[in-house]
Parts: C-alpha cells; sequence; structure tokens
C-alpha cells in the first residue's frame, strides 16, 4: 500500500521528531557513555532512558527532542547534510538536560515527566554533580569536532548558555518581588527572563545547525530569532500548562506555579487587565501565597476571568507567528523549511 | 635603600602571587560584571572581594590564585607576555570558583574560607545557580578572545573540566566504599580520583598559559604534567589539613573529613601499613562512622600512629619533586622557570 500524496509530502511534526531522535541518539548515546559510569547512570534517567536501577527503559520518559530536532533541521534548512550537525544536536540536548536537573534543583520540583526528578531520586549534591558533568561533556563534544565551523558554533553555543542561566536568575529573583506596585515585573522584564530561560537554546539549536552547514550569518541570526520566538510561545504555553494543565499530561502537580508564587505571564497579565476580577487577584495575591488547592483554585479562576489564560494564549500565537514569518522570509530549502513550519505548528496544539 | 641581590633575582611565593593577582585583576572583574547582577554578587562574595550584603571587602577573604598565577607563568616561561594568557587566568579562576561553590554544596561543607560557604550565605538554589553561570562565563570568556591558539584552549580546559568533574564523582562514591576487603578503595584509584579533581584544574592552568603563548604540544605537555603532579601534592597537603589542620588557618571544621567517612591518603595509607595501630584503626572504622570529636581525636590519633600522616607527607613531597623535575626537564625561560619553583615549593611550607 502507497501513502496517500500528504503522507508523503509533509510528515507529522512527531515523524519529524522521530527522524531526528533516531538520528542523533548514536552520538547522544555515545556522549553519555563517555562520563563517568555514576553521572552517565543519572544523565541516563534524566533523558528517560533507564530506571534507578539503570535498568533499561527504552522510550519510557524520553523527551521529544525538539531541540536536537531544530539543530538537524537548522542544517539541512541551509542546503547541508543533517549529519554535520549532529554534534549541536548532542550539545544542545545535554545543555537542556543540565538545565533540567539544576532547575528541578532550583524550583525545588520534585516531578519531572511524571517521574523523581533527578536531585529527588539520587539526591541533591548527586543531580547537582550531574548536571555539571552533562554541560562540560556539552561543550566539550562541540569544541572536539573537527572542522571551520566549530569555534563559532561554540561561541554560540556559550552565548546561549550565559542567557540560558541569566534567565533562570531572573525567573528566581521575581519570586521575590511584588505582584504590584513600582517593585512588579513589567511586560518586558518577563519577555527578557522568558527569552533567555527558554528562547536562548532554541533559537541556539536552530542557529548551530546552520553555522554547522556553513550558512552566512544573517541566514544563521534569522533562525535565531525564528527558535527565539519559538522559545517564548513555548514559555506561555507551559506558563498556561503550569496552571491549568492536566497533571497527567504535564507530570506535574496542579497549580504549582500558583503556590510557588512564580512570576507567570497569565497572572502578570491578568493583573494588567483593571477588571474587577484583576483587582480582586491582587488584592487576594497581596494578601498570602495560595497554600492550599482551594485557595489555588480561586486564583486560577480569578486569572481566567481577568482575561491572564486569554492573553497568553494571543501571546503565545503571536509569537509562534512572529517564527514562522522569521523562517518564510528567510530563504531555505524547501523541504526544511515545511518541516519546520509543521514542526512549530505542532506546538501550538498543546494549548490551543 | 636598595634590597639584596637575593630579593631582587628571587622574589617570594606570595611576591608572585601578588603580581599575577595585579595582572589579572581587571579581566576577572569584568567577567564577574558580565553576570546577572545576582550571579556576580554571589560570585564576588565567593571570591572573598565582598560580604553578603555586597559591601566590599577587599582582600578580606581573597583566594592566593595560585590557578591564575599558573596561567601567566606558563605564558612567560614559554617566553610569552604574561597578558596573551590572562583569559587563560581569568577561566582558570571562574572554573576553580565554580568548582568550589558546587562541591560546597555536595559535601554540605558549611565554611570555606572562614566565612559561611555560598549554599549557607545565600541558599542552595543559588549557589547552584552562581555556579552554573561561574562555569558559562569561564568558557565563554575563553572561546571569545581572538587569536589562533584559542580554539586549542578551549579544548584543554573542557578537557580538564571534565576530568575535574569526574574526579568528584569519584571522591563521593569513594564515601560509600568500605575501608576494607574487596570493595576498598585502592591506591591508584585514589590518585586518580585526586588527579581528576585538584591535580587537572592546576595542570591546564599551565598548560593554557603555554598553548595561549604559542608553545609547541611537547611543553604544553610537560608542563601540564607538572601541574598535575603539584595537583597531586597538593591534595595530599589538603588531606593533612583534613585532619590535623588547625580550623583557624583552614578555615574549615576540625577533622572534618573523618566525620564524613572521606577516602583520604592519610587514613588509606594507614590501613595499608599492617600495623596494630592499623589493625585497631581497621576495626574502629568499619564499626561506625567517627560522630563526636573523642571518636574523631581516637582515629587520627591511630592514623599517625599508623604512618598515615608520614606516608601522605612522603606522597607529597614525591609529587612535589616530580613537578619540579618536569619543570626542570622542559626547555623554560630562567625567570619564569624560578619563580614557578618557587610557587611550587612554597606549597611545602603549608605542612612540612
Amino acid at each position: 500500500m502507497q501513502g496517500t500524496v500528504e503522507d508523503v509530502d509533509v510528515p507529522s511534526a512527531s515523524d519529524v521528531l522521530r527522524r531526528c531522535r533516531e538520528l542523533v541518539r548514536p552520538a547522544l548515546v555515545d556522549a553519555v557513555g563517555r562520563l563517568h559510569p555514576w553521572t552517565g547512570e543519572m544523565a541516563a534517567y534524566s533523558l528517560g532512558w533507564s530506571d534507578t536501577a539503570g535498568t533499561p527503559e527504552p522510550g519510557g520518559s524520553e523527551g521529544k527532542g525538539v531541540r536536537q530536532a531544530l539543530a538537524l533541521l537548522g542544517a539541512e534548512a541551509v542546503g547541508a547534510d543533517a549529519a554535520c550537525a549532529v554534534p549541536g544536536a548532542v550539545a544542545v540536548e545535554l545543555v537542556h538536560t543540565f538545565s533540567l536537573l539544576h532547575d528541578d534543583v532550583m524550583d525545588a520540583d520534585a516531578l519531572r515527566r511524571r517521574r523523581p526528578a533527578v536531585w529527588k531520586a539520587y539526591g541533591t549534591g548527586p543531580a547537582v554533580l550531574a548536571g555539571d558533568a552533562l554541560l562540560a561533556r556539552a561543550v566539550t563534544g562541540l569544541a572536539e569536532t573537527p572542522g571551520h565551523h566549530v569555534a563559532a558554533a561554540v561561541r554560540r553555543l556559550c552565548g546561549a548558555l550565559n542567557d540560558l542561566v541569566a534567565g533562570q536568575a531572573e525567573d528566581l529573583r521575581f519570586e521575590h518581588r511584588p505582584w504590584d506596585g513600582p517593585g512588579a515585573v513589567g511586560p518586558e522584564e518577563y519577555r527578557s527572563m522568558a527569552e533567555g530561560k527558554t528562547g536562548a537554546l532554541l533559537g541556539c539549536a536552530l542557529a548551530l545547525g546552520a553555522v554547522l552547514g556553513g550558512a552566512p550569518e544573517p541566514t544563521v541570526a534569522a533562525l535565531d530569532r525564528a527558535g527565539r520566538h519559538l522559545g517564548l510561545a513555548f514559555q506561555a504555553v507551559d506558563d498556561i500548562l503550569g496552571i491549568w494543565g492536566d497533571p497527567a499530561t504535564t507530570g506535574k502537580p496542579v497549580h504549582a506555579d500558583l503556590h510557588r508564587g512564580k512570576k507567570t505571564h497569565p497572572v502578570l497579565a491578568a493583573l494588567a487587565g483593571g477588571s474587577r476580577a484583576a483587582r480582586e487577584l491582587g488584592t487576594l495575591l497581596a494578601s498570602a501565597r495560595p497554600t492550599d488547592a482551594a485557595a489555588a483554585e480561586r486564583v486560577a479562576s480569578l486569572v481566567e476571568e481577568a482575561g491572564g489564560r486569554a492573553a497568553t494564549r494571543g501571546e503565545a500565537r503571536r509569537h509562534l507567528d512572529a517564527a514562522r514569518d522569521a523562517l518564510r522570509a528567510t530563504p531555505l530549502t524547501r523541504t526544511a523549511a515545511r518541516e519546520l513550519d509543521v514542526l512549530f505548528a505542532g506546538l501550538a496544539d498543546r494549548v490551543m
């Protein structure tokens, strides 16, 4: 039986992700194999390859691998072979895993992809160490790749790393800022935090593929910009899921962000609305952090009533459009551009 | 008044260290200034430049800066200007600071240079973040340095980073190993751990200076080897201070390593001795970890009686000699070679 023309022409987002994971997998397995056996075990656990006893759990809790896919598609989009971007794909995937490990420690998030976070499963110190090992391995693997474009790729990766850490610093600091008044977090500050925390590495993934594929600087910059917008859309979606997401799907407790007093887009947008619900929300948040389920439920309702959820959905859509526009305005090979578009659009399905 | 001929010819170790700190300081201040302000504040605290309120404390709890000095002397030793090694000096100093921050989290060490460790002063999450920021900045600063030798320098730094993290992993794993029997830590395993944890970065510091100074590979390798031996001597001295050091000098609690069950050289060497004291020590350690001061004191006495302290002093001396021999066997400029020798010898004064 043959597939339809549509099947052949436009693979689904999950097809694209699967193809890329399969291309990157051997190099990723090799990179993890170069770690100290103990940190390697924690890395394999956090990548969803095995359980805490080190027993393989193929595909069980594996991430989608969006970043590694972006790196390969970034190369293909500039007419290069995906293979040249594999070292970049491995690097961004390891940096992503490093950041999940350390962020879970900093945010005291006990669950990750429906399983205990690494610090819960192995202890805080070991989780810090495993993150360090992943970060060191990420930069090393890229720096040791032969080729003319590697030095530029390492600089790109380093730039993203600095942005990522600065974004996480902002996010943590925001928790100590008031919801209202002169010390409140403004929209520009929120955006800068989200771009660092989530956009920098997605932009870097696409850009790394293009750099390793030998693309000229304007193309690299356009892909980086597209990835950063994608990241801002991603973060908006994450903020929605952090309040209204189903724990069975998100793998995280319900209302987690509300209990922690995270300065997320829906709440900030709701407070900026000025409606009766916004004022009630402001009063409620100013008095105390919601500590029980009923209080969090009340906050979530008010955020929705004050338009916070709709505003954040709009924010996600705007950044997704900007990301797709940035791609369309760049001369890219047709197949990869379509696959990127499918991948970008697939994100929207998560909440819209 | 003129100094004597000796004063002019051979500066003291502290003169050498001070000169190097002064040369590196502006670039180090610049690097810390590029961090997010919050992580920058923690970095300045951990570098001993300020207190927890961010108030400057000039020189109060600053480290000696051995690694930055080795980087500059590595360049001078191969006939290059120290200035070319400053980016390498900054990188190794930031990596060292990163490792202190994260190691203190992993080891639950509450004191560092007589002040609360960063995780005690700012919290565990922030200390992890500050370490990440320092590591990212270290690699970035070096990768962004212009020049032909930078790619090789970045690879060297990455190699040392991986060794450092693997050494720390070994050190933590050793705590769960028995003191005796088939699962005991052997001398080769101890050496490999200490070389990774302490030797790799010291070797890297010297080698980076030589690489940035344009030295040929055999010279770079010889300097790396010298630095690694220096690191092994350093670790032996540290192990002695971790048991018998004066808390007023070390800035750490007395017998800290014994309470934690650290597999240090003096204890391992004592157990290997086979004397009556060694057997008594083995029985004592097999029964329980010393939890109070009297028990730790008893362990320390037995380690000394069984020859552990003397053996470790010998180990330090052997590695120091090997380090100095490696320097002497390499064609280096006279002044820098003498300053390195003074610096290496100065280490011995700490315990011998």
